[in-house]
């Protein structure tokens, strides 16, 4: 019991069962490694969000485990999981809660080729069709900031403020990104990976061609998903 | 119902399976991620082809939700699925279909290795017997060409013309390839990307030995499939 | 019936069992796509040796389709799988079996880092202490061959005669290996790979350290399989 | 029986189990091929440790088939397993073991990417949080050592003490992890393939910015695991 209406605990229990789940997505897709790497998710109607506990295998992962906090970044005590730490990560991502009320889920990877991107500081051109759809330019870099406070939220959101992308590169560390709900966000990590993989192999062997900014702008208008 | 006779009903019914069944191989392969990527093949003996239903999980495609379209990639009313959007790609299909009638299957993915070469606006060229045996010789490119209308369809019929090759790489976007059926066309796309990764490989570390124009004739006389 | 003996008959079944399941290697470690590559294995006592059929999918290899041949590599007809081809490189497995007699054991592939050295008719440098364990040195390069007489074959064992390696990269092709039993042929395939990945890996940032021929000596001579 | 207290054989028998288990994680990630690499764990309260066999197949390790061995890396005879060689980099363990006590769990693995940089001689710089929050610092290199005596124990013991990263790459081999337990030099192990991979593909296209030492050593004050 922890106090929330009936309505609101059903909300909160199916949110625990799809942010458990999408996890298995950021696996299957070799995004992350061991225990690192995490997703969560806004709780609907209320100041809260599910995210993954810390230091627990991807093959634990249960609805049970998740952990929900309010947007402090604190746990909610007296619910299933309050006894864990949630993510080294959830000081960022409830400042993105925070400051984008637009945004319903939140991913951290280390996908490696992203990583690669993101240690060189460097954005990833806007040089393929998929990444119009997906991203409607380049994927920007944000700043270096050190965990353990509102640093690394910052860097994301100022980033993202004048961005269509929904993926930012923090420096030296990995990719963020944000969506409407946890599964767009997901999306987004899974196709920021790929793009990052495209376009560093395509650079391994000469220049990639630049797509014209009209063709982007044309492209992204009718983007909905990049569903194929 | 869907008015068809019982023998193109049947038809239908196994090109449905058939279709939906070879999407498996391309996540297998590692060819797409997320939703991306698709199959088609035609109706044996009526103008129709059947696809992929756009923004569904692979996990979860099925012969029921194949879409059924007409040569214009028109979705039949009154055949299951028929409520959803077909793939995004389905007017390039539709276009082949229309103006190569000896296709009987395409396939669209955005493989890594060889959507780089497609950045690049560089044909693969043939170094390996594998690829003289399944391309005849380069893998070549397809405009630039932007989703929406024709102009997909037209850049590969165009550049398929006048070619050995069941593949071509469109410019920024990625390969689509042909065959007399869709498990032909899906074995010409895993190969793609056998191609494009071994041919980028060899090229990383210096220059791969061309192989004599005979040669290449030769071999290609000979192959049936890629069998080994 | 194919008339042997009734110990031949039970060597040949066992054979067919074991080559149907080492198939399943190549596919696990990601040497082979769609139905290329092959395994084969010499009859104990007998001239006749066990291969995979042509152009048949990794996953319907049974024991009852591998194909039995001469030394000539000719179909022995009457046996299981007698109806289909064998593997396209039949002719080459043979050649080797009627030159090499302590060959038990034959691979081929077409795995990716060791095409790209073949392609640019390199050896691989023995520069890792699992090379020198399993090869006793470099990766040694055969000539180009077109696929259909005994040039391939040919092209094998001369280049294997000189050697300590048990594999081959045919230029322009992909690797042999060989063995006294098919297992241990599986093995050298799947460390050809891992070796001719890690040396373009190590070669894409600069040069390896050389291993001393007096180290390599030492280490063949303990050397029994790479079995840590 | 081998003459050990109802405890001891209790805690023997619950670490056989555990290092059969964690060798499935080295295959999961794809640090080892075939039957190389290998997971060791030291058994509290007595100079004793557990270690893979040799030439195992990974499919076929359980904790009957793990061996005893002492600090001297001698099989402790009587118990189960004790007919099979141990690994052949059993004594390498046994002098960490013997000359580290701090020491609980000691993983090798081949893996490509740290094999590619251990090959070119070169120390991995820490440019990525992952590896601040793991390393503490570059992973360094230790020297180069033939199988067989002690000499890979001492290079692996002589390197790592004067670091404080739980890896070390030795010259042309591979890595070595060690940790308070097996399963944490396991998820070192898996990191350092992670980290030689992101910095190989960081500098493949430029230069990694460098992380400045103080931030270096903040985060290394903080770090427990990677856990997210």
């Amino acid at each position: 019991m922890s106090g929330f209406g009936p309505e609101l605990e059903v909300g909160i229990a199916r949110l625990r069962a799809e942010i458990a789940g999408l996890h298995a997505e950021l696996m299957n897709y070799g995004l992350v490694v061991w225990t690192g790497g995490n997703v969560s998710g806004r709780v609907a109607g209320a100041d809260l969000f599910v995210i993954k506990p810390s230091g627990v295998s991807y093959g634990q992962l249960a609805p049970e485990n998740m952990i929900l906090c309010d947007l402090d970044g604190e746990v909610v005590q007296g619910t299933p999981g309050a006894g864990r730490a949630p993510s080294s990560d959830t000081a960022a991502h409830a400042y993105v809660y925070r400051n984008m009320p637009e945004v319903g889920g939140i991913v951290h990877t280390h996908s490696p080729y992203a990583v690669a991107w993101a240690t060189r500081g460097e954005a990833i051109p806007c040089v393929t069709t998929a990444m119009a759809a997906e991203f409607g330019g380049d994927i920007p870099v944000g700043p270096f900031a050190v965990i353990g406070d509102d640093a690394i939220g910052r860097g994301i959101v100022d980033t993202l403020a004048g961005h269509r992308s929904p993926a930012v590169l923090m420096q030296n560390h990995g990719p963020f990104t944000i969506g409407p709900d946890a599964r767009s966000a997901v999306r987004s990590a899974v196709l920021v990976e790929d793009a990052a993989r495209a376009v560093h192999l395509a650079r391994q062997l000469g220049e990639p061609i630049p797509i014209a900014q009209e063709a982007l702008d044309e492209r992204f208008r009718y983007a909905t998903d990049s569903s194929s």
